[in-house]
């Protein structure tokens, strides 16, 4: 870090973390929630997600940002480089939080990712490229269905611009109103994309959501690639009817069907033989669902994840065939059979790997190469510009839950190595 | 029907059945419903239920009827005897619709019981026994899980009073305040109690809910026994976590061991090897419900009956032995194994039998001898006087969905059976 134009740190030693703001901001976070403590939810433009916006938004401004929001609520924090013409370096995460789950989960890349413009700025660092902070709007598939919602408009989906225009929630409220009722969806939703050379590199600060640099005594986790991710959504019809009148060779059974392909997700999972293929039904829903009645809707809704994408198309495949098989066995129709998603695994940028790499080194902390298995807006911030991660413990590798939970120390750890990363990428 | 003190109708031809009225109010009750026609979700003390029971007060007052509600909301319409003192003969069902079901369910029976005291007015008829119209409070286990809660409560069930003093419905109001915004629990709940002498017998019209009459072109069903039914509250927990991050070795899944208990459920009923033994997962609910979580909760309600009790009985006990196996191989806890209710059966008595028989002979109407196996409020009147059904066929058997239907000439049918049968047990 000895760059002709630097304003660099001129020593590691003058990285100050304040890491009990840091700490009270997190807390303080997490008190906009819709249930309450110890677990956190705050779902995409309710009103405590407005609140914790308005939050994040203050302390961009205190730390002298000057702050822009888009059509979709996406919230960017830009301290302006000495050479403002360059692509940007960009760092941030996410704020929303599933139903009952933790304060951690994309919260640290936030409001860690302002910290450490704090401490860079404390440090007289000035920066060569503009650094950029970013709050991601709903990285949660939550409230819409969608995960990582503003990352993959950012990265320019004509098709997500054309969903969001009839989608709606489970209360039948549209995307657009649901928007403009936190103050957003004033303008054309394309507006949002962001081209090509507007970063020259991203990385987001999270918590690692697995149990490994727990277990292995490590402070900082390198990502090296994320995991590919699909979502599936299946709905099976039957007859239903009155639970005590209608004889069992009568039935075709929606909420069996469902039962038996949740099983059988999990049967197809096992048989890749790789540890690295993930299953599960979040979510399975049965209608009318009164205890006298026989189901006769049944909606699943099923995410699988492998680090290699073709292992993860076979289980998918399976799947499908299961839910076919079941439904003619059972008699009930499958009525939907749908890949909401299914997006490639990204991998980090050589050079950003660098930089997180030397900068872990100089603060003298233990690191270790790894894959991200939950997903991340960094994966389709890699569509972008350059990509990378830097995971820090948590207890157990819990997550969404409100067990979840980091300590200040490798909070501030982590803090550390995201800004001298940004350092060293604003001055390439 | 020539006994010395009668006033029975001189002939059965004087029995007029004003069929296109009945149908008019069974569509016009139709409309006090939550959702969309032909759907129709009638919650107890619902806005919607308070005012379909106002409009069947009014027919009750219309009809001559002297009416009275008791702390709950049973209601009851009188048609006073020439001897008050005796034991009145009642009839009556339910109005209340589970979420998303059709417009026959219990209303044929009270809709028809009010208009069977009009045809027997209009002949000249006059009873000797009191005759009483009875509107039960929530047949339906729809808000607070309990099925048949008037008419338990009639029958003098203390333990429904002890749990209607803490029990809430799902969005956490009590029973109580629900029944206050309703305009009832004023008083001390077991005031609704009923002594053993109140009726000398009771019985209810229902459409059958099940397809053999209609399959087989017959007009009425003439009840011999109602099937025991049984419910159960089960309930998993095991860790949740992320569903990218926690690798399948390391998961205890809630929501798959819930999927294992349904499919056991019916693997159990199955085995009993009789036709009778039905069984039902009626509502699966997950914890958190996320797409990207494990459920770290689900929470499973079962209904299973038999005409035997015993076997019923011990299909429970296997179960019950399954939540157990299951929560071992899963490694998830089975917090809760909780049967709500387990009734016995009951069986018609020999009188009220002979009189609908009879009834049906001279009204040249063609029947049969038939179980019951949905279970009814004439279940817990049972326990009270001698009890009879009568069944009308319904369209393919079909309950508790909107293609639920009954025709105009079986209504009218069972009402002209059912005044008949009510004007015979009054002379005895
Ligand atoms: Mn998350
Ligand atoms: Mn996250
Ligand atoms: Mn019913
Ligand atoms: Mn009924």
């Amino acid at each position: 870090i000895h760059e002709p134009h630097s304003s660099v740190p001129s020593s590691v030693s003058s990285l100050f973390v304040d890491a009990q703001i840091l700490q009270k901001q997190i807390d303080e976070l997490s008190s906009f929630s819709d249930t309450t403590a110890p677990s956190v939810t705050r779902v995409l433009y309710t009103e405590k997600d407005v609140l914790a916006r308005r939050y994040v938004k203050n302390l961009m401004g205190l730390a002298g940002l000057s702050v822009r929001e888009d059509a979709v609520g996406n919230i960017f924090g830009r301290w302006v480089g000495q050479e403002p013409e360059l692509a940007a370096v960009a760092t941030g995460s996410h704020i929303d939080a599933i139903p009952y789950s933790g304060k951690y989960d994309g919260v640290v890349g936030v409001l860690g990712a302002i910290e450490a413009i704090n401490v860079l700025k404390r440090s007289g660092f000035k920066p060569r490229r503009s650094l950029e902070v970013i709050l991601f709007t709903s990285e949660e598939p939550t409230r819409f269905g969608i995960s990582c919602l503003g990352s993959r408009l950012l990265a320019g989906s004509e098709n997500l611009v054309k969903a969001l225009k009839t989608i709606t929630d489970s209360q039948n409220i549209s995307f657009l109103d649901a928007a403009r009722s936190a103050g957003y969806a004033e303008d054309d939703l394309s507006s949002v994309f962001l081209s090509k050379g507007t970063y020259s590199a991203f990385i987001e600060l999270h918590i690692e959501q697995g149990p490994i640099l727990e277990e292995e005594g490590i402070s900082i986790g390198i990502v090296t690639a994320i995991a590919a991710p699909a979502s599936l959504k299946v709905k099976f019809e039957g007859n239903g009817g009155h639970a005590g009148a209608v004889l069992m060779p009568n039935r075709n059974d929606a909420g069996l069907a469902a039962a038996e392909l949740a099983l059988a997700v999990e049967k197809h999972v096992l048989e890749s033989g790789s540890i690295d293929t993930v299953g599960t039904m979040g979510i399975l829903e049965l209608h009318p669902g009164a205890i006298n009645s026989i189901p006769s809707k049944s909606h699943l809704e099923i995410d699988t994840r492998d680090i290699n994408e073709e292992r993860r198309n076979q289980v998918i495949e399976k799947i499908h065939q299961s839910a076919i098989r079941i439904a003619k066995t059972r008699g009930v129709k499958l009525s939907e059979f749908h890949i909401i998603n299914q997006d490639p695994p990204a991998s980090s940028a050589e050079e950003v790997i660098e930089a997180m790499e030397t900068a872990t080194r100089e603060l003298n902390l233990t690191s270790k190469l790894m894959i991200s298995r939950a997903y991340h807006d960094a994966l389709f911030m890699a569509r972008l510009s350059s990509m990378g991660m830097i995971f820090i413990p948590c207890y157990k590798g819990y997550s969404h839950k409100p067990e979840e939970f980091a300590s200040t120390q490798d909070m501030s750890n982590g803090v550390k190595v995201l800004a001298l990363t940004l350092a060293k990428l604003s001055l390439q």
